[in-house]
């Protein structure tokens, strides 16, 4: 006998307890965040963390292209917006260039992507080819890491500008822009995807498709450490 | 040895001649331009004709999606804004809903695509799946079809209240705002194709891309040719 679905409050709730694998407790990330990084690891995160940045509108331009509902491409087009910029408005893919200039990097070093390690490349890539081949929902789904964003956006607008005060404060736009934006998007990811999976066995896929997510975020983390190393 | 590359003139005035293969020749068009087309066969225009204007958005999304460049991707986002609206701007697709209206069918009967042709659904699905899988230079190249799209529409404008007095004047707004866009959008994908097919070769795999994307736009009327039939 097929299990019955999770009411809509419980799949919720199935979702957000996965928030225990964010790469918000990642080693890597704990550096970062608690003041133990270095120069060079700094500027190792900001550069290739800039491949996910460069990346993402990529992804979200994958859903619309997978989704026949306009309301849906309509609100959707809004990240499309946000991240790449339009008009006079510069969008969050320059404030992190900002960013990375505040870390003492240059711009166009950091667009060459000659500091990408490979295996951030990979799992970035991973998550882009997911929402090119899934059905738009499940790519959707996959961006509910969203849910656990603003808290580590915060963390660091907190703590940055105490452990590393040579990084120009201005440089953290970036973080500051994303918290209101990324609650508004994940209003709209969450009801899709409670909507769209409604029996237990569909709810398990969301499941798997937003651990999929959290995978290639803490892979990230992963290829970075390999690279930079993690001060303890 | 291989032949020299054609001049950027010289490869514009190749690219333009493939216009006679546009479908403002194809007898289904013609017959609806000259005033020959009954209710039915009008309608039947619009109900398929529906189904390339939803799918445009997403074919332009396929390019986006593709695109690592910032700078075409800020651009070649405004044709979503255009199709899918904004905001309170409604957009070319609303614009078309209206013109189905005009011609006295249920916008929810156009939408379920009930009316669709098969044939009609193939040429615009394997528009849509070129642009999702090729580079996206040539995504953008098979776009190219807008060079001959204003005369198109021009036609409709012009000839449409005298033939056909009983469709609204208003749900002709369409043709009217392609036109401007139309010329806008061309410059833009006539720039990107001119820039990156540079050597003969190439030169010439952008008139085959081109002639893909004709090929899909007489297809289309193939289709509806035979299911509405020609009127001599």
């Amino acid at each position: 006998m097929s299990e019955e679905a999770w009411s809509r409050e419980e799949f919720e709730q199935q979702l957000r307890a996965l928030g225990r694998s964010y790469h918000i407790h990642h080693p890597f990330n704990v550096m970062l965040n608690s003041g133990r990084a270095s120069v060079e690891q700094i500027r190792g995160w900001v550069a290739n963390r800039y491949y996910y940045q460069r990346s993402i509108p990529m992804k979200d331009a994958a859903i619309i292209s997978n989704c026949p509902d306009r309301e849906v491409r309509r609100r959707w087009t809004l990240r499309i917006l946000d991240h790449d910029g339009y008009g006079d408005t510069a969008g969050g893919i320059e404030a992190w260039l900002r960013l990375a200039e505040a870390v003492g990097l240059e711009r166009e070093y950091v667009e060459s992507l000659r500091e990408l390690v490979p295996g951030v490349r990979f799992a970035v890539d991973a998550y882009v080819n997911f929402a090119r081949q899934a059905p738009w929902q499940e790519a959707v789904c996959s961006s509910l890491t969203e849910l656990f964003a603003p808290q580590i956006h915060e963390q660091r607008l907190a703590n940055w500008p105490t452990y590393y005060p040579w990084i120009e404060r201005e440089g953290l736009a970036y973080f500051q822009s994303r918290i209101s934006l990324a609650q508004r998007d994940v209003r709209h990811g969450l009801e899709i995807t409670l909507d769209h999976f409604r029996t237990r066995a569909q709810q398990r896929r969301a499941l798997e498709i937003l651990q999929f997510k959290l995978d290639v975020l803490w892979a990230m983390n992963d290829a970075m450490a390999q690279r930079y190393g993690v001060t303890s």
